[in-house]
């Protein structure tokens, strides 16, 4: 049984010596400091006070009662109780098990407006599972539709807040992207909008996007994506010294207008402690005034255009051509989106736009993941 | 004069012999990418497209034309026009002057409750200059006290929403700190609170607090701060193999209720690329189980331990007794706050609080040194 061990007291640790093989090392520090009955019964935060014990304190005596094991510390009158299936799911080195870490496939051209991951509004509103699925669907692309939303400017941003609160920027906390006659943004224009991100001039953009059509009319305006993670990997492999300009130089971005100045400097590529993309930073129109060395800009500029030009080669190109009641959902931070230019003249195109982040989104996954574990466990 | 110069034409860039001493380079393709005219002429982005050139491009010619530098590109009928002065102060390698950027000053305990910068809330609201000041004192100290608050629930967030919109999180996008009777979270107990900063479970946690004290008469109750850049920098000092683990190695943190499981992994201390004090998230209670190598850990809650003591001794704090009326502000993500306990039989204290994030912060200081300057120039 997985769940049996003994336990040894060493030096600094104490180990436990699995029935089924193998063993690990709980350091006596931890294990007061983990110790369940230091967090709090209603929040479950940690109420235990680290300063309030030595760093070198050692248990009196360790034993294993049926699958608990039990450690009695020297002047503290309570026993520290573990399950010892919890201690070996959470012993020191082993990350949490994340319902939210969901593997990113990398996706190029061929995937094809067909390949995009599809969700019905009424069934994601009305049912945690189907919203659990699609938003599963969605991390896994970075790029998701949902289709049959009401005519509504606000059925969208419903739908949105399925996951939760909205994230506001200095455009709103909802925006709309039709032509208007003096923008503060190209967005607001008829014109083509080459792929980037938004809001790379924040020192964190926002997370996923939410783009609902409500009409799309006019003669061009069709829809253009991008992964940044499939663009970053090929690069990678292809100019790994231009990658590796891209991922460690910091640039700087600005927008500003009347009433605002927001400026941030990163790299255009962010890579996680395990090497992984975990953010693509691309905005040729918040790019700010190049600042870097000038040593290495010339290098630096070849880079950047080398990806700028991945970026908008059909290899890598999802095209789509929203209809009304139509809404595309991308992570922002991952998957570049473009434009093609459009007619005004032609028909009228609206869509209306909000953002989730990363970290309400990823919650909403975890939190529907207990009702689904539930579920199977039945 | 200093705007007069001599172009010379490099192999791949320009050089300013300036008429005052000193020279700069300027890449061909960053003056191809910086030409004024590639911005759009309403919303100031980029348009000019990088692709359309290549990375070799050189000029025909380029002269001086009073104090303006004019270039003309081969195949391309419009020459590129520079202000000297401007192409001076933007030259590769020299940041761009951003008003935002305010030196911290570091602060310990001997700085009490009477160096703590104040404002006047009427003035605060009513003037643009003293908008100015109050937020540039903020900024060198990471905190500040606003006094004569109207008795309205809505006061300190009328301040707040001065600068910019709030920060909503999953405690809304106001919070009431009083004690409840089901709390989800420590600060709506009667219980002391060690020093923390607020949401390290977040990616981003937010970054200026707002706490305007509607009633505090109960007894305890105060509130301590502590300066999270002096700490750090003492401990850099004092013991740099601690410092290093806290900057370095990222821990796990997490909140998670009924309704959210919101995680993060980060360093207890951030440092930007100069190696400055950038971010403390410190917060105990939030702190997941630690499942960092074990083989690094003792020496890990050594230095953890270590940091925590110095955020409670005395030498590092100021204590603040907030009246009704009186609103705190902090930037969360340098400055740790904790209260004392209270009994809350003996009187009602209540705050409310909400955020606003660095990045509005510093966008409302940099749009309002417009109108400084403008005065100042006048």
């Amino acid at each position: 049984m997985a769940d049996m061990a003994s336990p040894r007291l060493e030096a600094r640790q104490l180990r436990l010596d699995w029935a089924d093989g193998g063993s690990d090392a709980f350091p006596y520090i931890w294990l007061r400091d983990t110790d369940p009955a230091g967090f709090h019964p209603r929040t479950g935060e940690r109420v235990f006070d680290l300063t309030s014990v030595p760093l070198d304190l050692a248990p009196e005596a360790a034993r294993v009662e049926g699958t608990t094991l039990v450690i009695d510390w020297p002047g503290h009158d309570e026993a520290s109780r573990f399950e010892l299936g919890w201690l070996r799911e959470n012993r020191p080195g082993a990350a949490r098990p994340d319902p939210a870490q969901l593997p990113a496939t990398a996706w190029r051209g061929d995937l094809g407006a067909g390949g995009v991951p599809r969700a019905r509004a009424a069934e994601v509103l009305a049912d945690d599972m189907a919203l659990s699925t699609w938003l599963r669907d969605s991390k896994e692309y970075g790029l998701s539709i949902v289709e049959g939303l009401e005519d509504d400017v606000e059925a969208g941003c419903g739908v949105a807040r399925r996951i939760g609160f909205l994230r506001e920027t200095n455009f709103g906390l909802t925006f709309e992207v039709v032509s208007k006659p003096d923008p503060n943004n190209l967005a607001y224009t008829s014109d083509a909008l080459p792929l980037h991100t938004d809001l790379t001039n924040q020192e964190m953009p926002p997370g996923w996007q939410f783009l609902h059509c409500l009409a799309n009319e006019a003669e061009g305006g069709g829809s253009v994506f991008c992964d940044g993670v499939a663009v970053a990997e090929d690069l990678a492999r292809e100019d790994p010294a231009a990658f590796e300009l891209l991922a460690t130089v910091d640039i700087p971005f600005r927008f500003h207008d009347g009433d605002t100045d927001i400026r941030a400097r990163k790299t255009v590529i962010r890579r996680g402690r395990g090497g992984e993309i975990e953010e693509i930073c691309f905005n040729a129109h918040l790019a700010d005034i190049l600042d870097i060395d000038p040593a290495i800009m010339p290098d630096y500029y070849a880079a950047y255009r080398r990806l700028m030009q991945m970026t908008r080669d059909p290899a890598y190109l999802v095209t789509l051509k929203l209809k009304a009641g139509e809404m595309v959902v991308f992570d922002n931070r991952r998957v570049l989106h473009g434009r093609a230019a459009f007619d005004p003249s032609t028909g009228f195109r609206h869509l209306r736009g909000c953002y989730v982040d990363r970290g309400e989104f990823d919650s909403r996954i975890r939190v529907l993941a207990r009702a689904r574990d539930r579920a199977e466990a039945a």
